[in-house]
């Protein structure tokens, strides 16, 4: 196995050439056989095998400087950069991430993992070369969907105005998570099915030098490509076509479905955990597809909105075809997608975005410019904001009440359970006094009929609603931490303590009314949420308690990058367990003599 | 005078053909009275005055949408929509804003004034418009600088498969606030040359249709270019080049120092109000670039990062041609000014960026993703972050506390006085252990040598700075509230109670050992941040101190979007004043019987 012996880079460029279509099957199938055993990329990392052994046959990585975005098309490249057993050996599987991780190797430049950085950060790292008086290469490899992001334009339209040798890779496979949206894809396939000679090219016009390659699956014509591109002194932009799922046929011909399986048959392509028969609305995605598909057949200004992650919010290709233009794929356009959500309320139409938490980080100021300032009714779901979300770095979905926390206007819920969720999105698409904001909640779906809203109930002011009433201590616990609220209240129930358990249901804002009786009738107020403290809603509610005459503590996790965490430790370390709530209460009480 | 019977743009449709041209004279008069009255945005607005009579002549506002980016040239659209006295009546002129604003008029239909938002707008109210079953036209004027920022892409993107009608207006004066930068600024000035006809078009690329009007200050050919493009059933791009600062000599030669003058004289174009003799470094723009050119002399790895504003951190023309390659101005484009600075520290360079604390919300996610979450050496300076700096609403500078609180590893300074700023500036770019930021004074510079940093000292950890040791109240008063908060420990002195003032010097994060101390020998502890309170700096004291025995206030603005406020009333009606401080401090001494 020739993977075995490629400890770095360098043994890839001592290979004889014809050994190399061997390695490619290698790390093929080890893409393959991870993937399977675990979940993966499948179909991004089998387009680029090719690309990423020309690169490392071509380049002298890490003297030459190689960016990768996406960053999880790097499982070749990371095989290539002494992680090989990484992806070889079940045993060793762990030691690599799903994206670049400087951590890991030198090879790896940044911890990525967001899309359309790379052509920013290939004109920072030339323009600091150049300063510096060296002469290495620079080369950025962008795709699978990048190219739609407002920063990769940033990026190139600085480029052609630095003028220094980079050279960025295109790597167009024709697909992003789903299908491609929007004119510059048009612009890609035009260029695709004229071998790069289509009268308009959108990376000439900006002045950027522009070379095609009609075939990068091909690992000859891609080496010798690259050959030609060693030391620039300009930017060349090399459009390089492959397939997504390339050498594995079941993901040719399904790249959606093939973006990301969870863990499956290699042979077959069945998922190895079968759905749960019975359960079709067993996921918050389900529900909410459901629902806003049933809804559009009455309402037919409702839009649905999305940015390349249509499945979050259940729009499966069924239902995107059934909504027609009631559904909004703008490809991976986070800025736009608020933006134009803000606008579409303007006209009249009832807009709801779908989004990650993560990714609604790449649109702050559209929030806060677009669609608060100008107070408008749009619906926005945010998912997967939890510990029991993403667990890369990358990809925390734990910032986002500190990223909206001083936003004007802004109601951001946080329902606890399915009734909660459903009573909310029904009222925040019906209602007209601004923009309204659902954190949809991050573990499966739970049903606690006696927490939902009262028929007709609002939530236009926060409100909180008192689930226990207890007395000394109480417990502000806030969407999918209620459930560990709840706990903390049944160890401080055996330790002789009646505490009163509050469902705050609003992640910005505190009900003064409720709290000023809190505060009135308890010595100790505890906090809960799934998400950063600093900056977030445990500290508003720390701020409008700090006057009186109560301890408040605040629990959450402490801010950081925890990588590829184990939640139960995450939660642990943060003591975010009953035990540690239930005894920091105690501890409090303690030290006020009671 | 034509302005005065102009109520509506009906006015306008109704005047005879021959009239307008007096009427272009009267708006183009009104803007430079105006402006030479009390600043304003000139060159911009007298660039599109033919090109929003022939607007306001063509199409049928508001039934027709027409939304101006950036809308700082809305000046000659206000005066045709109602508000001519607000430009030609002194007594008037603050009845209107700067900006569009959905309050002042119905013509104005989003409160903007952030750049290269307009065709994602222009997508959302035609996908409304479709969706609801109507014809109206809908119309995005863009220009001045505006191109460059990444979201006009993704709307462009969209737009392309969109497909609907939509008239996208580039306008086309060859400049941002200073000189444009990039390749698409390359690309509009080799359509220029050509009449609309070079090899290759940006907008072509994505697929858009396009058009060319060589004389955008042509007015009968602007009405009859526009004619032709009602009732649009697709998108078309109309390019139009007019002339920055267009019938006003002055403006037209020197476009920078003309983009937005303070008050002048109309006639010889002096500043009205002189700089103060032998005050050379009076402000903190000056400091700074002072300092900066200063070390790039001896440290060729220094960069100075900036988008559109060079102005704000010092670098005027000749300190940008002095510095080279070693100042880099991006444009119009937040995003890859902080991924391209991250990317500067990771290649070895020392990288500073300069930037609005209002358009660094536009970067949220590269500052999680690309510069904290790789912990990279680089500096980052925010200015006009203050009550003290813009009082628009769409440029509010109180919100860059609640934006970055919850970021990891970022160290977020706010020096008092100039030697403070000086101290930190020079430990930020030598510093390599991380990101640091640094909030600019707000105010003018002040100088206080006794609140200079001990030589040598270090920014990494917060550590406060105990300015007078008193008992019972604790005041911390951070960066350009400092003075308020002598102020108030000043008129608690008068009151009997000697307080303890702090100095801060760190907007995130706290200095536990110095707050333990507090908490023990204090009864009360006020923050004071000259920023929003939701998610702000106070907050977090208020957390570390919940569980205390000490009453806790924080002293700040509450989140909104306060327009054109007159800052002692914002003060005063968020109790920011040395009287409401000091009498809140002994409100709460007394409710503890103190």
């Amino acid at each position: 196995m020739y993977l075995e012996r490629i400890g770095s880079p360098a043994d890839v460029r001592a290979l004889d050439a014809s050994d190399l279509p061997v390695l490619c099957q290698e790390i093929r199938r080890a893409i393959v056989e991870k993937s399977a055993a675990e979940g993966g990329h499948v179909g991004s990392n089998l387009g680029v095998v090719e690309l990423t052994v020309a690169l490392h046959r071509v380049f002298e990585s890490p003297r030459d400087q190689i960016v990768f975005d996406v960053s999880h098309q790097t499982y070749a490249h990371k095989m290539l950069t002494g992680r090989a057993a990484a992806f070889t050996d079940p045993a060793h599987y762990a030691d690599a991430s799903g994206f670049a991780n400087p951590r890991e190797s030198e090879h790896d430049l940044f911890a990525m993992g967001h899309t359309s950085t790379s052509v920013s950060l290939a004109c920072g790292l030339a323009l600091a070369r150049d300063r510096a008086g060296e002469n290495h290469d620079v080369v950025a490899v962008i795709g699978d969907g990048s190219l739609s992001g407002g920063l990769a334009f940033e990026g190139f339209d600085n480029l052609a105005e630095l003028g220094t040798g980079v050279l960025v890779i295109i790597n167009d496979n024709g697909w992003s998570i789903a299908e491609n949206h929007g004119g510059i894809y048009a612009n890609l396939a035009e260029l695709r099915a004229t071998g790069g000679a289509a009268e308009h090219n959108f990376f000439r016009s900006l002045g950027l030098d522009y070379r095609f390659v009609a075939d990068g699956n091909d690992l000859a014509g891609m080496i010798a490509e690259l050959e030609g591109l060693r030391g620039l002194t300009h930017p060349v932009v090399l459009h390089v076509c492959t397939a997504k799922g390339s050498g594995y046929d079941l993901a040719l011909a399904d790249p959606e479905r093939w973006h990301h399986p969870a863990a499956f048959d290699a042979k077959t392509g069945e998922p190895r955990r079968a759905p749960a028969p019975g359960a079709p609305l067993a996921t918050y995605a389900e529900i909410t597809g459901a629902w806003l598909s049933a809804q559009m057949e009455t309402d037919s200004l409702l839009v649905g909105v999305n940015a390349a992650t249509p499945y979050i919010m259940g729009f499966n290709p069924a239902r995107r075809a059934a909504a027609g233009s009631q559904f909004v794929d703008v490809g991976i356009a986070e800025q736009h997608a608020v933006t134009f959500t803000a606008a579409l309320a303007r006209g009249g139409a009832h807009p709801v975005l779908g989004i990650y938490g993560v990714f609604l980080q790449r649109a702050y100021d559209q929030l806060w410019h677009d669609l608060c300032l100008n107070a408008l009714p749009a619906t926005i779901l945010t998912f997967g904001c939890s510990v029991f979300g993403t667990r890369d770095a990358t990809h925390l979905g734990l910032f986002d009440i500190t990223l909206l926390s001083g936003l004007p206007g802004l109601a951001y819920l946080a329902p606890v359970c399915r009734e909660e969720y459903e009573a909310m999105l029904a009222w925040a698409v019906g209602h007209t006094g601004g923009p309204v904001a659902i954190r949809v909640p991050g573990q499966g779906v739970v049903s606690r009929p006696e927490l939902a809203p009262a028929a007709g109930e609002g939530f236009a002011i926060p409100r909180y609603q008192t689930v226990r009433r207890g007395s000394d201590v109480a417990i502000l616990a806030l969407g999918s931490f209620f459930e560990l609220g709840e706990r903390a209240a049944d160890a401080l129930e055996a330790a002789g303590v009646h505490a009163t358990l509050v469902n705050p249901r609003f992640a910005l804002g505190v009900d003064m009314e409720a709290l000023d009786e809190i505060a009135a009738s308890h010595r100790v107020v505890l906090t809960l949420e799934d998400g950063i403290l600093e900056g977030g809603w445990g500290e508003q509610v720390a701020r409008h308690l700090g006057p009186r005459d109560v301890r408040v503590r605040c629990f959450g996790v402490r801010t950081g990058y925890p990588d590829r965490f184990d939640v139960d430790e995450l939660l642990a370390s943060n003591g975010l367990t009953p035990e540690a709530i239930a005894g920091a209460a105690l501890d409090m009480l303690a030290d006020q003599g009671l």
